[in-house]
């Protein structure tokens, strides 16, 4: 961030006053620009006893198995969001959703939450940001090659807690490893 | 928005190559401006049978009683954010933050998240946002001077869950109301 969205003039790296925070704030109109964490709203497709997986066609991680997720949008709830990334990459429809997991990362200032739902019948196919879905059963799930820590730390909860079939919300935080391949 | 805060020039609001939705973009560069809905992390102080609430000292809403809550910051977890708020403005320190109500208000971009704890202490003073900091029996909560529809819906669930001494995950969401003083 270079200049100010609200009237084109450079911007500065400072402490407003009664803040304790540096904020980009314009030499000219003096608008501050604070910015926030985001959202990634996402799904744990439950079929029978199998979940569903979609394979990534984009970076990052391109080729690895995510669960279907992905920026939450401005005027919608993270319901909302999490059934609309599941249509978008995995062309399904989750039905009852219900929040599962809140994992923070916060060294890139993201929040994912993961919502659990069932979809009604086995229907489904690649969205533009999949290679391919597929329904696993647990003793199927690649394993080695899960996108993200955060999906990883879901699937591990939801394969737990079906033992008890009790699925109460589960909190954790991703911390950054110095080997992560995503830095 | 009317720059782009990478290189100063103009932006237009239109949809990407392969987007659904509007989106701020340079007609120089070329950058995409994305909007994202922001989190408003908060907490649920107990002390005993009582609860702590806030009177605000800013609009909106000055004058009325809330919960410790604001905008979480990059680089923090939300209930690093929540406690982090509860210092601010009630220089109260609480123990063993869970995550308790989930509420969206996608009419205005926001989600809240309470995360219930104990003060160890009865010891807390109001913060600059503050006008007075005060510990209420649930007899004395004035539900009539409540900020917000989401601090509200959070005491509610408190009060109902109390009863039971079980606190499940709450989520909600306000809509807008036509006759909200809050627009």
């Amino acid at each position: 961030m270079k200049y100010c969205s609200a009237c084109g003039n450079p911007i500065s790296l400072r402490v407003p006053a009664g803040d304790a925070r540096h904020r980009y704030i314009c030499d000219a109109c003096e608008t501050i620009h604070y910015q926030n964490p985001r959202i990634i709203a996402g799904c744990v497709p439950v079929f029978g006893s199998q979940l569903l997986l979609c394979k990534r066609a984009i970076e990052p991680r391109y080729g690895y198995w995510t669960l279907p997720a992905g920026f939450m949008e401005n005027g919608e709830t993270v319901a909302e969001g999490a059934l609309r990334e599941c249509v978008e990459e995995a062309n399904a429809v989750l039905h009852k959703p219900e929040l599962y997991t809140v994992i923070d990362i916060p060294h890139i200032s993201q929040v994912y939450m993961f919502f659990r739902g069932e979809l009604a019948e086995p229907r489904f196919s690649a969205g533009i940001e999949s290679l391919e879905v597929e329904l696993f059963d647990e003793a199927d799930i690649p394993w080695d090659e899960i996108a993200f820590p955060s999906v990883k730390k879901t699937l591990e909860y939801f394969f737990a807690d079906r033992k008890t079939g009790i699925f109460p919300v589960r909190t954790d935080i991703v911390r950054r490893h110095k080997d992560s391949p995503l830095g």
